[in-house]
């Protein structure tokens, strides 16, 4: 039996709670080789600005990461970090919100998103910023926060205030007391610095679609806190607009409408508090994949391989798997993906240039053991994948002159 | 999009406690047709002589099922059935273990392979021969007895005492016990008819590859009690040789060596005491395929689905996917396998000609829940299946002049 291709593109996505984008690469490369030992195979682990983006740009771009302790989103202090790339011009900083404000870091019985706060992603720009940096980059995803920005913005030196003056407390459930926002304290630095943040650009902050409709309930909100964090973004948007507009004027490419311009809603919020002080929100793969060299890679692939830990209705809306598609279509290559579970919605991948998709569960088990087993899973379903192009391969060079049957899109 | 081919054949196995082979072959038939609409399907649901065998075979055979009441493995009457069949010929009787003596009438309490008995097995026979057969057909498979076949002895006619002269209790557990069988009273009609057994050959009734070792824990035995089953077997072995040979003369083809011969462990033994009163035991799938016209059905197709509940280190010994890549192999087209659950020793297959497997659950969840969707969870999965064969297909297709490289094997 014989099979093509033999060169394949693997440019996966990390598995939440489970495997680093790396080692989901290794994982299906061991697979790829089982059934094609000679493959030329390219691995471009891919991150999205969610857990693992500052370890991975720094191992990508010849940078380091620097340890430092800051504010968790439940208030406890965190072990934290941030990472300095190398390479030329302007000293850069990667701030990991989820590092500091990941729903990783909110134990599951204080999941209540109206009390967590993005306090911890201020230091961390301010820790950047002590370091030297002149170019900070935060990287939104993975968040337990829903405060707009809130704590991050407090943590950088803003007032935010209640109708009596009073400092409001932490968390987007006190977004609705928010009466003023007192800027006079916010860091100087803040004008001289480059701040960006890479979003999802299908995350903005207010109405049908805003970010405490679609995520709050996933963070652990009941539906009335949903609409009290609604109602409290509204707010904070309102606020921002009037009381920082006029102190911080928007600099070229930050958003006007912290309401719904695109990324507002990244991060629970953390977007549009960021933007509200000068920061350009970026569409997340055209800053994070900058310097892969992803579209010369693919174009040089017969087909990639890419996968995600869950594909369903939201990996349409920018997730990893449907950026490596849109980007392999362009490249004319056909695309692979394995995930580790399929949910409801997983078939919209299709339309957006995913040939195929499998799951990688060979038998009923519990998530737990599912998580502690990823990689082996993941190799071996890699492997059964193979095996099944295989198939598929060796029938069209069984029977060259027979009729081809039209596939239903 | 083009792929190849469209002939497919559908000939799966059931899935056990979950859906008949025809819901199993439809469900691959409807994920087959999401992919390519005109495909020329062939289905050839499969029996094994287990649970549903009967109702198979009259179906296919337009024959029709008699209901009624025998013993059930714990000694209450369960209502079960047998099949008549039609077309020329003495008129056959199927009578499917498993409807009256198989694993899933044990309560899961009750599963003490050394107290469960075959004695619905032999009231079944004799309710065929009323209803006027001349030709009975044992299926094997599914059992939840390990006993030998000495309960369907008694309900036959045969007394089994110890060496007191009494009658030994029902279960595989009392056989050590067993002295002498008394023959005078069997079935006067058993010397007419004709007695066929379908037998998985693997299944021996002694020694290291015994049924009871076997076989035996999967039905319940503890380590003490797989060693008195295997004595028990051995002395039953013995005593049937001695005492119902020469009574009952060995027809052509019956088997001589009650231990080792093929099929004498077929359900937990069934095979042996049956051949010591004349049976055939005819190695499965030359009984149960006769009518399919298999052979000729895959030699019409460009390739196979097949499919099992679970594929593991069993299904190489004679389960249904390992005789359908048998006889494909001999056909010259490949073989899918699509599987509820992947277990240890699943990657044996491929030395038997399956070419590739899939495993079918979208994500973590218990068996139960697997169960309840698996028919939606095998169309879905068979779907998943073609779009990877179709890129193969395309890839293929895309670079007809490219190098080739050899699949490992």
């Amino acid at each position: 039996m014989t099979t093509r291709p033999h060169r394949i593109a693997i440019a996966p996505s990390g598995f939440k709670e489970s495997l680093s984008a790396a080692r989901v690469a290794e994982a299906i490369a061991a697979g790829v080789r089982r059934v094609i030992p000679d493959a030329e195979l390219d691995l471009v682990p891919l991150v999205d600005g969610g857990e693992g983006t500052a370890e991975a740009l720094a191992l990508a771009g010849g940078g380091r990461l620097v340890p430092c302790t800051a504010t968790g989103p439940v208030g406890d202090p965190v072990s934290s970090h941030f990472a300095l790339l190398g390479g030329p011009g302007p000293l850069t900083a990667v701030v990991e919100m989820a590092a500091v404000a990941g729903l990783a870091l909110v134990p599951p019985d204080r999941r209540h998103p109206g009390a967590t706060t993005t306090y911890g992603v201020g230091e961390l720009i301010r820790a950047a910023l002590d370091a030297g940096a002149r170019r900070v980059l935060v990287g939104c995803g993975d968040s337990g926060t829903s405060d707009g920005g809130a704590g991050a913005l407090q943590a950088l030196g803003a007032r935010l205030t209640d109708r009596h003056g009073r400092e409001i407390r932490p968390g987007g459930g006190s977004l609705h007391e928010l009466e003023h926002i007192d800027p006079s304290g916010l860091d100087p630095r803040l004008a001289d610095a480059e701040l960006l943040v890479a979003c999802n650009p299908y995350n903005v902050l207010c109405g049908k679609r805003g970010v405490a409709r679609v995520f709050g309930p996933q963070k652990g909100a009941t539906p009335a806190e949903v609409e009290l964090l609604s109602a409290g973004l509204e707010r904070l948007a309102a606020v921002l607009t009037r009381d920082l507009a006029p102190a911080f004027a928007p600099r070229a490419g930050a958003p006007v409408d912290l309401r719904t311009a695109p990324g507002t809603g990244a991060s629970g919020g953390l977007g549009a508090g960021l933007a509200a002080v000068g920061a350009r929100l970026l569409p997340r793969y055209d800053v994070l994949l900058d310097g892969l060299d992803l579209d010369a890679r693919l174009a040089r692939a017969d087909f990639v391989i890419t996968a995600e830990g869950a594909l369903d209705h939201q990996t349409v809306r920018g997730k990893i798997p449907a950026e490596v598609a849109r980007r392999a279509q362009a490249a004319g290559i056909p695309v692979l993906v394995l995930a580790g579970t399929i949910g409801p919605g997983a078939q919209d991948v299709r339309a957006v240039g995913v040939d195929a998709y499998s799951a990688i569960l060979p038998a009923p088990m519990t998530l737990g053991e599912a998580i502690g087993r990823s990689s082996e899973f993941l190799a071996d379903a890699t492997e059964r994948a193979m095996r099944i192009m295989a198939l598929g391969t060796r029938l069209a060079s069984v029977a060259p002159g027979a009729p081809v049957t039209p596939v239903a899109a």
